[in-house]
């Protein structure tokens, strides 16, 4: 087994545009795999990380939502003897042992995986399934997973967390295992992103940060699943648990605060209140079910207080959506005493620190909040995949632009303006 | 009806010692009732109200943790011919109309009240029940309740908030209904506090705030059900929910906080570590289920690492019973990923912003606050006292001075001291 060459999209400084470079990819480690990229959509945090000067991990290739391939067929680039190589759509890597010999890839993780000694020059690819792998086979269609599930750490066992203590979300820039890249640009090393890094054609993921999905679904739409519509749905699923009937409030209406009026609509709530300066999103907000809109730079009063008026002391549940510490205050004075519960899902720009005055909590509400909307990764989001596929959700209207790999930049400029919802980077075949 | 004269501990000014005065207490107004306090504890929001010069509301009669008697007897001071004095423990006092002359008062919130007509000169008492009246009979005892219960509002229907619209905690010093005093000494107006101010041989109190108990039950005792042990078990059960094999920590072992260990024990947390810097608290916190001990003074490193290190990550839930805001930051630390859940139960003496960062909300933890524990005043409480009288929860313990009202004054300094849980100060008969 062998690094290949690949193009991808680096970023070299914060906020400078993306270069489409022949990056230098690793095999994988034991336990993670190699998987060609099929599409993958552009998020709101990707921008906030490209852009950030705190966090200068630079060269550093971006993207955490994605579907893919375990390697379809092995990249052109690489200096395989055409004739031996076989094309199969699932290629999970776990290699440590010699070339050609087949080495058994017990998962440490117990569950973990194909494993398929792939060497080069003779190009012999072996096959085969060590003890206890069930997870993965041939011809799996993947999304990856920007935080993890290695299924028996004390979060991913207690069956109420996600937070995987061994997966979870990596924030240096390189992979769990081993603290390292395997992206290196002439001979130095280029960082990962939330060990993801989908801006190229071909990435390294653990096996625990991928999962197979329904290999039906169009991948160029499903991908939104990644990341962004899974974590609106969960927020409104798992973490508020909208009641039927109930008074929701959405501060933010982008893909994630879509999707949580989505998630709201779907649990019957009455009343969906999608609040956002930008008037252009209020169509699409009502195709996913907000039913009254309202734009804070129209207001005379401060936005919490016509919230307070309308809905007779404040919503039932209020969403942060936006990123902004202080609208996080913002919901929680829009949501009612008693019970009301604010849920904050945006990762800020700016200010980390929320306040709130302690009479919100005193009268009986609650803040929470959640990574990815409180899915357990490998094992849930399938079953969006396939409330999708039943056309029990909605995922095709967040995407307002398809774009090609070589124009990624557009699809930053797009998000940096405000003008899209969900940009779909489509990889070359 | 009219007016009658008592004792009070009035206070003056803030933090000036209070005075026992002779003063002038009113006549209740519709569905209010007059009654005769007979024990009453000192509490910590009684001090921090009291101590306060941003809200100085003076003269003012403090105290809202007591228990009480519908009017047992009409006051020796009043200028009723004794001869006619018909003693009944119940006497819930609505009149609007001309003395001798009994009125119906049906209770607007449908479920008021015992209705006497009650004038002097002749001194002629007269008992009846108004239309829908079932609340309330003759020789009830009651506890006083800071926060009410309507049993109509959207909250008190609503089947799960104690925020009462009605009735809920008066923070100006007057009567719900009118925004008056009953009290006053020389003509002028002397404040409630809590619209309950049981620092007095009588008061008035809305009939939506006293809440009938079993009349077996000893006053003396049971008057800390009235706000802060029944604020620490309701923390525990209503609002954290805790769970059996749980880990616990408290921040503050006073009353509430021991009280919250008590609800912890009763749960069956496995482990309930109580944080404070005082050690004198430790022996009395292991007989209230306390089963480590945290001195902070005594940590190298922050009281919130000791714990995340001890308990493999934080704890399941973690409570602020101290009354400062930072300390639930502290707390907020403490408690794990994923299904970690902060309770703050304090009223800050100073900083009244919380502050917390993003991240600790974005890694799945709840943030969340009640009034009196969540309880539904009303509904609840006599359940408590029930639970006492079976010996299932523990309240003795908590009295750690017996005090008479001439001495009320040493309780406020006990507390200020921190030398002691609760003083209970009886009235005199
Ligand atoms: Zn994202
Ligand atoms: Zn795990
Ligand atoms: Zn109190
Ligand atoms: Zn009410």
């Amino acid at each position: 087994m062998t690094s290949i060459t690949c193009k991808a999209a680096v970023a070299w400084g914060p906020g400078e545009a993306l270069v489409i470079e022949d990056v230098v990819l690793d095999p994988p480690n034991p336990l993670e795999i190699r998987i060609k990229v099929v599409c993958t959509s552009l998020c709101r945090s990707d921008i906030t990380q490209w852009e950030s000067k705190a966090i200068a991990l630079f060269p550093r290739i971006f993207g955490h939502e994605a579907s893919g391939l375990f390697i379809k067929k092995l990249h052109t680039r690489m200096h395989a003897r055409r004739r031996d190589f076989i094309s199969i759509k699932l290629c999970g890597i776990i290699s440590q042992g010699k070339e050609g010999k087949n080495i058994q890839g017990i998962g440490s993780y117990g569950y973990v995986s194909l494993q398929i000694l792939h060497h080069f020059g003779y190009a012999k690819i072996v096959e085969s399934i060590g003890e206890g792998v069930t997870e993965f086979e041939k011809g799996d269609h993947v999304l990856t997973l920007f935080t993890g599930e290695c299924m028996t750490c004390k979060h991913c066992s207690s069956g109420k967390s996600n937070m995987c203590q061994v997966l979870g979300l990596e924030r240096k820039g390189v992979m769990h295992s081993d603290q390292k890249t395997r992206f290196s640009f002439k001979g130095k090393p280029v960082y990962h992103y939330c060990a993801v890094s989908s801006f190229s054609e071909y990435t390294v993921v653990h096996s625990g940060c991928a999962v197979k999905i329904n290999s039906n679904a169009p991948l160029e739409k499903i991908c939104l699943l990644s990341c962004g519509v899974a974590a609106g749905l969960g927020a409104a699923w798992n973490v508020a648990n909208i009641s039927k009937g109930s008074t929701v409030v959405i501060f933010g209406l982008g893909t994630v605060g879509l999707s949580v009026a989505q998630g709201a609509k779907l649990r019957g709530a009455a009343r969906i209140i999608g609040v956002d300066t930008n008037a252009e999103k209020y169509d699409k907000g009502k195709s996913f079910g907000v039913t009254e809109f309202i734009n804070p730079d129209d207001c005379n009063e401060p936005v919490q207080q016509v919230i307070k008026r309308i809905t007779d002391g404040g919503a039932d549940y209020s969403f942060e959506c936006i990123g902004d510490t202080d609208m996080v205050t913002t919901a929680l004075q829009s949501c009612c005493d008693g019970w009301g519960v604010t849920v904050t899902l945006g990762v800020p720009k700016t200010k980390p620190e929320i306040t709130a005055h302690y009479g919100l909590l005193l009268s009986g509400k609650t803040l929470k909040g959640s990574l990815f909307g409180g899915w357990k990764p490998k094992s849930e989001i399938p079953l969006l995949v396939d409330m999708y596929q039943r056309k029990e959700i909605q995922i095709d209207e967040f995407v307002t632009h398809d774009l090609s790999f070589m124009d990624i930049n557009k699809a930053f400029e797009l998000m940096r303006a405000g003008k899209c919802l969900r940009c779909v980077i489509h990889m070359p075949n």
